[in-house]
């Protein structure tokens, strides 16, 4: 049984005169924080109060960078060259790191956004440009991301602290990779279904693939945005069925010099 | 007599595909780089390089920060709320940061381009925006800009360190304001005037105003970069004229912690 | 007694990833459209849909320009040279036009947004920048504006058809020019209130003033977005409203060469 | 022997405060400008330039339709959604059809520039995409690209009339297409060996694949953009060479309503 997990969510992610999601509500619910950092969503103002809410409530800061792509919200692939890629996730970090200083905090982790997260599954150069980036600002940052993805696999070999994250609310294959968006029963839609799985995540049990294979997941963080029409009665139901199990919510920063609650 | 004085130039101006200026031959001319942050003008990409360089010939990195305008390389004034403008202040600072870090250096200064410069002389919200941003981001970087300005009265009373700047190829009113830019003899383009205004202040002398009237000015920076169509022998022939006369050229940033050569 | 009149509303104001306001609702209620064009609000694929959507509701299209503000929802006042405006302005109107034409359509008026709006009401330079972007599209486009406002009295100067619009949540001052917008009772927020200026509108009698005075306000069409929070159910209001009292709404382009419902 | 050949150069490429190129004398060589549209660069203000002096020397004007991309110039894949690229490619086309019309003309044909250029050579949903962005603007616009790619063949397809290029200063494989931009000779950069090249071709004659392969290729227009360091020389050589040879370079849209000299 698992005694502490984490429960990460994206957020920040309007942009000037725009909203996007129930931030307020769900810093109250989460315990890590991916913050846009302007390439895909996130203005300066929008960054700044994510970081003091999250800091207000022992929420970690995590930099979810992107590609620099406003109109497509950072989901579709570009194919900028490693190099670039890592400049431009430099540039995300540090302004971020500036309204995470300011709220009396640091960004914590680094988790990437939308088609960059696909991408950096297989591809191999831009994942490496990640890491690089990543170890470039401070090689005591660890990563979140896909077990088995070539990102977090070469964040390991860089000597970056990895943290692998559970998708409560989407269907996996036999081979542990997530059943693709665009597929039947892809997003997991029923509270009761996924509140079973978390917890069986949480005991150690195995969860069931979407043809009925036993899956043996480990995961030190549970991502609980998804793309639920309505992420926060998801979020809570989470928490609830983790806390009256006895699972402590707490950052996986914790032990490496994050927030405390 | 002045016996140390600093050259302060905009720098990483390109984007993208676009140069902007001969980069690599004022790095080795100047001692202070007023770098490009991303809102006006400079990438993640030209930003490390140039960060890099500086860092490489001693030269201090300042951030030249701005509106966010690509499109009017932000010349045009933007009537940004004060609390957005902070925030946007902020972000490039902490961007550019990254790269100053990776570069081995830091943030020396802060320098606003452009229209905001312009407008801070005398806009007191904008001007007390920006000089929260710079204490918010580290109460010990100092800011560079007009002798007279709120930017630099505001800073001062905020406790920042405040260095005024000279601009060596410009025509300053008998009351030291610069002539507007748009008025004939706005920008000086003979370089012996201009070597001659430059000993004048290094010396202490009265440089002349448009109207002749002698003006005292003090100045810990002197701008070289200036309009000139061809910038690179005009900072020479700055440089020359001063090294000349034994005046030592060197980062303001030099005495608080800054670059050594 | 007013026998047609047009009600107008800011559509199409979305980007990427971020929706605003009820489009296809507000669609089915007024007569004409305002429809963003991806400066300060609007892509392509939104514009494309709001256009279509337009047309088969028999509303008429128009081209809402802005200043190149996305950050800042073009709320923001941008000191754009008359020249540069004049052709941002074209272009907008160009790009639109595109997507009016593949819905079977046309651009059939021109109306500018939020700051560039406000702007235009003093601003004589950029205020002829606009009529001329308009002339130099099509000097038989209409412009929608405020009364006594240089845009429209330049516009008519210049031979374009000018039509005044009247905000049915928006107190007005003794002088007949709106409170500005942070004042106390600057936007009204009852439908009974709202619904009686426009009846006294329509019946050709005054509209009370913020203080009381009696203003003798004319008006082509009515601004029926405004800011209230939930914009559908004044909309419908107004519309019940002017209906009930016999009141036909029309496109106010009807005449010349407009939709037909 | 071709009796008359159309010369097309990239053109309108600067952005803001950022040149590219020597526009102005260019415009007197080429007889076809590819204008940027604002998306990989061209802001309003260059696109009105840019066709206004096109116009003067008799050249037509197409629209160069680039992926959303300033930072990188339109030159990284991105892989936008085909229906949403069709809205961009409309957008660009209608914004600098309004500076072509202010112009005195028209947008007379269609050219991809960079990554989309090279995506759909093979994509074939994103060349459909294009394909029908121009059909919906305009089923009499020519389209100009690469012989053999999907994006010709589908234009075909679909009823447009279509313009295969030459490129003079880049090798060709043995199977007709360009040797990559990044293997050794890709790139010709004698003016003699370009200006012969192009005489075999206006002759009928076979051109050198860089293996020695004879290739008859077919072409109704030369790109003489090319990336040479200094393009306009090459330009001048080539047009001389036609001339000389009694060839006459004209518009290829002049047969179908285009400029005339």
């Amino acid at each position: 049984m698992i005694t502490t997990i984490d429960l990460n969510s994206d957020l920040g992610e309007g942009f000037g005169r725009w909203d996007l999601g129930d931030d307020e509500v769900l810093l109250g619910i989460v315990t890590s924080a991916n913050v846009a950092c302007g390439f895909h969503a996130g203005d300066p103002t929008i960054m700044r109060r994510t970081c003091a809410t999250a800091v207000a409530h022992g929420v970690a800061i995590g930099a979810q960078v992107s590609y620099r792509d406003l109109a497509g919200f950072g989901r579709r692939f570009i194919d900028v060259p490693p190099e670039a890629l890592a400049d431009e996730i430099l540039y995300q970090i540090g302004a971020l790191d500036a309204f995470a200083r300011l709220a009396g905090s640091r960004v914590r982790y680094v988790k990437p956004h939308g088609a960059l997260y696909n991408a950096i599954v297989h591809h191999e150069a831009q994942a490496a440009a990640v890491v690089e980036a990543v170890r470039a600002y401070d090689p005591a940052l660890p990563v979140l991301g896909l077990p088995g993805s070539a990102w977090l696999r070469l964040a390991e070999k860089a000597g970056l602290a990895t943290i692998a994250e559970f998708f409560a609310d989407r269907a996996y294959t036999s081979q542990g990779t997530l059943v693709p968006r665009d597929r039947p029963g892809a997003v997991l839609r029923d509270p009761d279904v996924v509140a079973s799985r978390v917890l069986s995540l949480a005991r150690g049990e195995p969860v069931a693939a979407a043809d009925g294979t036993p899956l043996r997941l480990r995961a030190g963080s549970i991502c609980v945005h998804g793309d639920s029409p309505d992420p926060v009665p998801m979020a809570h139901r989470i928490r609830e069925t983790l806390t009256a199990a006895g699972v402590t919510l707490a950052p996986f920063t914790r032990g490496a010099g994050g927030e405390r609650p």
